[in-house]
């Protein structure tokens, strides 16, 4: 039976005691962690959001009632006692804040009862993520989904009191707006008022955000819900957390700074490391030449060497084919991995195949009988062709070199994830080591094969840079944007632009999307109204919270460090969401269930 | 043409200049008010979201070119100027927070132009706001509406800052979650992935909020959108905000303790108002009885007076049926208006009667022939009747006394408007003057004449108050709660309550509200599984912070804190959301448009 805490009144969570209080009259209250019997004495573990701490239940302190109900204290019972803060009698436990002292209880209530929970709660079990979500309630007690929260809990304030002292306002933007064809999908919210239409869930609040600019607020910030209705990946939520902003009269110097100084911000209150400043800036067309990647891992080197150049001329086939294709052929040097079983290197060949490669050649330097290399190709190469390749390597015995040759596209994105894969199969970076990069000068568009024409990169509000305004007409595809992502050991944690102000510049800019006038009226008619009666420079940047929390954390997955994250089918195991709903609410929607399997079923 | 600000920096906003700045070669940007000439000057008053300053442009400073740039300025054009700030050649403008300096400009570029816009950007206009609304990104340039944003960016801030010291943890709850039946209508959101089933988007964070509690989080805070597709009225927006809190280990003391210091920053710091604690308390019968309403207005007084037993033997039969019916008989003393005309009255009686009252009886104090009282009924009573009567009402020569006689629903609502009803007419409360009041106590069950059975006042998780539980079988009407609303100047700004964390008397609750416990787990199935894990005491509080921001901005309506709020038919008249899909939309989320009334047209 529950007691009630009626007249007892917490005085101090777990971990704020210490031999500081030894000798105070206190009152904690908690879930029990664990107890324990000795003798005459009862150990009980009690655990809050701070951590642990030991009460002790002495036969000779207790009556004989409140000794049996100690007795029948079982793990996550909730309990309220109070006593006298002690030295600890046993060993001090030096793995605990409070190993040092106890709480000699002479009062105990049982405020909750508990059945014994379906997994153990405790930092990193290894439970399967599909019991754990649908006991979320559960799964959130244990210690490192807590630290992860509250540490997430603390990057939020943290950065909004950043942004308040810079001048940003908070504002709320819509969250029932309008659907728009451009961009991700949409999850749609029925009408009930007007039937037959529909709101969409934001993905993002950049038209809000643009019109607030225009509507002279200088400064916006907002921590903010987004939704796509994407298909399934590994670690994507349908609604996700931006922290968002944009700023008016500003390039992009000043976006890059007042962001620069808000991570360094963050980091070091969070967990004491120190982001030097400015931060690393790298363009694009370099991040790709030397990662094969927009957003590379620059932890550690393993850079791409262009070896087109050097294998123009030589035998092999498949390299002087890329070439002639209007490809290129590039290589990573795994220094000192030369040695790398065969079954290895297949696994590898297979992870190049799995991205479109049609396949990836190795060299094992000076690993072969009597020093020669050992290679996928040696066979149809000179050996000076081979020298001149292995030395533009820079390869030295015992390392392991793998090409690429193929369009440019395939080449980068395969030797940038083998670069991945080889640094996390040889430890090569510390989750720890935190190591910044702007990448910036994007392409502006990029062309679209499935839908025969370019598409932004961003989106169709992104300035070009000034130098490539003149290629908007004769070769969109050269131009460059005011636009700049940041990027933390490999991953995109945010990104943004200078937008275009300027009404003919927007016009261009969807006339090279292949929009007519009113394609682009009816898609951001507003938007475009509102550039009309005045509009001030402006650009911004919007972080993805999740992400960003989630490295922050040293956590693996987003659902790590969100409350109650959805599964990867979008559904929510312990709430049992989407689920169906009564006719009553469909009909006041004017909606039917219509399967377009079903009807094709029934003819 | 737009020019580019390249180059230019922007060294100041607006009112950051004054007199201690003269001297200075400074660079503003922003947006021109007004434009005038005199003379070879042209003066600009350069607008930005801190307010106004003049800007000089001389001839004889400029080369003809800018010159005759800034002849060609139009209101809301964007410009950048720089210039040494001086004191003002003009006579000084008291209204003007830089009314004392000017710019003396030398460097003007324009940054984009402007066609007139539909209405003046200008405080307080008289525009219909339809039309606001469809411009809102002009709406949102005028200066009270930005003062009202930035007041609603600051109380947020200051909330979470507040919050974040008491060691709440900012956590944010799913926006994608499971239909309920139980209170407001859902918004919906049909999922793709699952062909057929809905998520619902959430009417408040209650449900995780308490599961939070239960996974001992402790302290919890979130500023979180909550949606409920409600009928039109007045004010009303299908999204709106609340300020969410909930606590563990606590009772209702720690929540009103904490909140009414929360209150009290939140005041001084924003509107320099000291609030005094503790704040009030009121049961909700006696708020009943004195004010006719559970949220009363306290700045003033006209409070009611129960005159039943006074009236009990009366020839009045309007009073004495009423009486018979198990209803009463009570008034207001509306002081000095006695002489009020017959038409003003008429409109009173009108009012009551709009609210359910068969009429609405009054006494004009003296005001008849001879001093007599002038009355609706003073034909029905014996004159010491009516003495009796007057005197109950502390009646004195030239009052006006209005008296309902009906059931106590209804006598309650028609006195406590009537009473806020001559407040206004009479002007006798103040704006500026915040009064807050704790209302507790509140009924832990209403009955539901439509459903037929009690249904829960504020939400089922509410803890009755111990000393009533003995009731919730035999006389379930006569339970109160341990909720608690708070109220400032006649507004619930807020409400919460301690909850249920007793299995057995969450099964009670259920068991009268006619739940079956098979309905009970199909509606609240996790929460229930949840508590038999050990759940804390808790409670806590949610603000509805659209009005709370509109009551610290002296606003009318919560459309005036919002940046983009919807039309009363909850459409967006800016971005006409909602809108009709594609049909491939409809397709991909199994859905059919069918409106209900078309088929019976068809058939």
């Amino acid at each position: 039976m529950a007691e009630s805490m009626q007249g007892m009144h917490r005085t101090h969570r777990c971990t704020e005691l210490s031999n500081a209080n030894i000798g105070e009259y206190v009152t904690v209250m908690g879930w029990v962690q664990k107890r324990r019997n000795l003798g005459g004495m009862i150990f009980v573990d009690l655990r809050d959001r701070t951590g642990l701490l030991q009460l002790i239940f002495d036969q000779n302190d207790l009556s004989e009632e409140d000794f049996s109900k100690a007795y029948g204290l079982r793990s996550e019972f909730v309990i309220a006692a109070s006593g006298k803060v002690e030295k600890r009698s046993g060993a001090v436990n030096e793995n605990l804040k409070t190993g040092d002292i106890e709480i000699r209880v002479d009062v105990l209530r049982v405020l909750s009862e508990a059945e014994t929970p379906p997994f153990p709660i405790e930092e990193g079990i290894n439970t399967r993520e599909e019991l754990r979500l649908q006991y979320r309630y559960l799964d959130l007690r244990r210690p490192d989904l807590q630290r992860n929260l509250m540490l997430r809990s603390r990057v939020a304030t943290l950065s909004r009191n950043f942004m308040a002292n810079e001048g940003f306002l908070e504002i709320e933007t819509p969250m029932l707006t309008k659907s728009t064809p451009e961009g991700a999908r949409d999850y749609l919210v029925p009408s009930r008022l007007h039937p037959g239409t529909f709101y969409a869930l934001p993905q993002s609040p950049q038209l809000f955000k643009q019109l607030l600019m225009c509507a002279g607020y200088d400064r916006y910030f907002q921590i903010a819900r987004c939704f796509r209705d994407e298909d399934l990946r590994a670690d994507r939520q349908p609604d996700f957390t931006q922290m968002d902003m944009e700023l008016s009269f500003v390039t992009e110097e000043d976006v890059m700074s007042i962001n620069e100084r808000l991570l360094q911000h963050l980091f070091k209150e969070v967990l004491n490391v120190d982001v030097q400043l400015p931060i690393r800036r790298m363009p694009y067309r370099e991040a790709m030449d030397r990662y094969g990647s927009d957003k590379p891992d620059v932890r550690f080197g393993m850079e791409l060497h262009n070896v087109s150049e050097v294998v123009k001329d030589c035998g092999f086939g498949v390299f002087t084919g890329a070439l002639a294709n209007g490809g290129s052929v590039r290589g990573i040097n795994v220094k000192g991995q030369g040695g790398m079983a065969r079954k290895k290197i297949d696994a590898l060949v297979d992870m190049a195949k799995g991205m479109g490669a049609k396949g990836l050649a190795y060299v094992c330097v000076g690993m072969g009988e009597g020093g020669a290399h050992k290679s996928s190709f040696a066979k149809f190469m000179k050996p000076e062709e081979m020298d001149a390749l292995v030395s533009a390597m820079e390869g030295e015995h015992g390392d392991l070199l793998l090409f690429a040759a193929d369009k440019d596209s395939i080449v980068f994105n395969v030797l940038g994830s083998l670069r991945l894969e080889m640094a996390k199969q040889l430890d090569l970076v510390r989750k720890d080591d935190f190591q910044f990069l702007w990448v910036t000068e994007f392409p502006l568009l990029e062309y679209s094969e499935e839908q025969g024409r370019f598409v932004a990169m961003h989106h169709p509000f992104t300035m070009p840079m000034e130098e490539d305004l003149q290629y908007l007409d004769s070769d969109p595809g050269r131009v460059r944007a005011k636009a700049y992502d940041i990027v933390l050991n490999g991953n995109e944690i945010g990104g943004g632009s200078i937008r275009i102000h300027q009404e003919h510049i927007q016009e261009k800019m969807f006339e090279v999307l292949g929009f007519t006038k009113e394609q682009a009226h009816e898609r951001f008619g507003f938007l475009l109204d509102a550039f009309k009666y005045g509009v001030p420079p402006h650009g911004g940047l919007a972080y993805g919270l999740d992400r960003l929390a989630m490295l922050m954390a040293g956590a693996d997955s987003i659902r790590e460090v969100i409350a109650f994250p959805k599964a990867k089918d979008a559904s929510c195991l312990m709430t049992q969401a989407p689920d169906a709903v009564d006719q009553k609410q469909l009909d006041e929607l004017s909606l039917a269930i219509h399967i377009v399997g079903d009807e094709k079923k029934e003819q």
